[in-house]
């Protein structure tokens, strides 16, 4: 792959497509050969190109598509290939539609964007103005496809999911994505997970990887032998890491949005009383759209008056054990369920840090409770880390917690206080 | 430059050595002449060798100096180079205590990240256990100076920053960083602040570039000439964007940790009512350390009931109102005003979407309440778009109120309800 632009190359913009373009392929077995990224000058994009072309029969291009006189991408690879540019007529239509549609005035600078090398295949873009295009091309006895994309995110990965890789796999004929299973999970470390599941000594055909996507981890195990071992070998690895850490089999919904959609399924909803998460808690609740439905609000109480104030956790009662501890965690939780009407609620109270530990509750110590109609329990806890990443790991437990309580899984994980 | 490693071509990791690199440079007025990423495969680091080292002068390589097989960074420069590798006595005695110091065994295996090209120079690693080294080559009549660090991000950077740029510097000589400015600001598009600042006409010697931190625009002003014209520059650009968009000259600290400072200069203490931003402004003013002695909590009411049971907002005024109107945002400011007994208060009550929105309130409507102890305003603001950026800018903009409020800066931006 090759990146175009001078925005890639002062730091102005971290390249993003190229991984992008990655994770689609490693799925179909098929890792990026390797990736350039060089500035807006038409002799070193050819020489990048001429690289890849060397290394691999096809040679994704991103970027350098617009209208103005530093766009070379055009230019480039028609001299390249040895063709001249022409005007594709469609195309141009395609463009001063859009330009109509927007109510704006055709500017006549974006006729560059309908100028193809001479036997390109047009790649439609259905979000802007730069359409794509392919090329064949022979070089050294070797043949190898380009296909030139618009460097925007946005259009890049439209275009690149919708054509792109279709395409792709057309060229390189009889390529089928391997069979995979997806299994992520929330409470064990990385290297406790690879741990447990090199110990399992799978088929050795499957090929197995790790991605953290803070705090979760993901496991994935794809099958690219079709040896037929991969259910039983997805049953192992859940079984090894237990059930009640796997939240989800699929990408299709994020971590909130599955504790989200099991409140809803239960008619439950939820009340949060947070202290040293600040509000990340609701912030995480109030990610998915209609949040509304289970989640009634947190109160975010950070002084003690407040804690007091609005859900009527006793000064007397913090006086005497301090703001973190047990006790207080369990007044807030029961304070909010009460306050907010809710049916069930939690409630954390601990140190973020850097500073304000002490000898029984040190710098990232937490306490959590969790109130139902019957009982509040608390469990406490402990996460060193700096202070956005414990508000993003504490936030994510206690979902968990609200995830096993709402499912009835256990809540043996937590220690309780 | 480039960057070795399997790992970033299979989508597991995000390059982010060659950013880190670009962004250091850029300052010198060097941006990087080309990037490039390959696999852990010899002739393939040679081949993307060769590339760069036409197009540049020097050439910074990131990763493949591990201690197993599939690191082969060493023996590809070496080869490169046309040298044989020899083990380093010095540089083993370092490893070696490394090892002790962690309390570990030594490794045999890790005897290897003591071998260098002949004729290199060590560049000592302070982190971690491999080092790196730099070398001079000649080929087609151009000489180029090659570089080798680790790839793991925080060796890479320390050594980048301690070891490399001073090496770089000294070898192409006479070059010094020109002098800059920066100016941060909130509130103005990213294209009306490049419109303002082209209007103005400034010296064509100074480099003018922008980022976007989102919801922040950064401007930095660079005069690699010394033409003497940046103060005057700098005065203007902020004269033209308003003094009151400028939040801050350096990237010493974060938005909301400018705000607490002032609400600490100014004594002031801070509470909110969140409904449709969830609890994330409250995430913002925790995220310095020691936000508790300005910002005393957030009531997070999301139903209506809460908004009653826990800052007292009338349910006749949401029944005649709306949840989301001037009256409601003013009630709220003006409970959790009361209920925290703070200073100032701030509530937002609002339409994140997708859904929800009717024809007097569309999606992306919020309002704004600032209550200190004379009065209560409200503003009425629009802002379409994700959950997750809606509640990102909505907060920002909050925040922006609370340090106008506090530096007595004009609210005029901020259209009153």
């Amino acid at each position: 792959m090759l990146a175009i632009g001078s925005e890639l190359l002062d730091g102005r913009v971290h390249e993003s497509n190229a991984l992008f373009a990655a994770r689609a392929f490693v799925d179909y077995g098929l890792p990026l050969a390797g990736v350039s990224l060089c500035d807006d000058v038409e002799s070193e994009i050819i020489a990048a190109l001429d690289l890849l072309v060397k290394s691999s029969p096809v040679v994704i291009i991103s970027g350098g598509l617009g209208p103005t006189t530093d766009d070379l991408t055009r230019e480039a690879v028609a001299s390249y290939c040895g063709v001249s540019l022409y005007e594709d007529a469609d195309a141009l239509a395609d463009i001063k539609a859009i330009f109509e549609k927007r109510k704006r005035d055709f500017n006549p600078t974006n006729k560059k964007q309908a100028l193809f090398p001479a036997g390109a295949q047009i790649i439609k873009n259905p979000v802007g103005t730069a359409p794509g295009f392919s090329i064949e091309v022979e070089r050294n006895g070797k043949r190898a496809l380009l296909l030139a994309l618009p460097g925007v995110p946005s259009e890049f990965m439209r275009m690149f999911t919708e054509s792109v890789v279709p395409q792709i796999l057309r060229y390189l004929g009889e390529i089928e994505a391997p069979d995979k299973r997806i299994i992520r999970t929330f409470g064990l470390a990385e290297s406790e997970i690879g741990g447990r599941i090199e110990a399992l000594k799978l088929d050795p055909s499957l090929v197995i990887s790790y991605r953290a996507y803070f705090p979760e981890i993901q496991v994935k195990v794809l099958d690219p032998k079709r040896s037929g071992s991969l259910n039983d070998a997805a049953r192992r690895i859940e079984a090894t890491l237990g059930n009640d850490h796997v939240f989800a089999r699929s990408f299709e919904f994020s971590f909130e949005e599955i504790v989200y959609n099991e409140l809803r399924n239960a008619k439950v909803t939820l009340a949060l009383a947070e202290s040293c998460t600040g509000g990340s808690i609701g912030d995480l609740m109030t990610n998915p759209a209609g949040a509304s439905a289970v989640f009634l609000g947190s109160a975010v109480v950070y002084s003690n008056e407040a804690k007091s104030a609005l859900i009527g956790v006793p000064q007397e009662l913090i006086r005497e054990h301090g703001a973190v501890s047990s006790q207080v965690a369990e007044a807030m939780a029961r304070g909010a369920r009460k306050m907010y009407g809710s049916t069930i609620a939690c409630s954390v109270t601990g140190i973020a840090g850097p500073d304000g530990g002490s000898e029984a509750n040190p710098v990232g110590t937490f306490y959590v409770g969790l109130a139902d109609e019957n009982e509040t329990v608390v469990f406490k806890l402990f996460f060193l880390s700096s202070r956005k990443n414990f508000k993003r790991y504490v936030g994510h437990l206690v979902l968990d917690i609200v995830r096993r309580k709402v499912l009835g899984i256990s809540l043996s994980p937590y220690q309780r206080a």
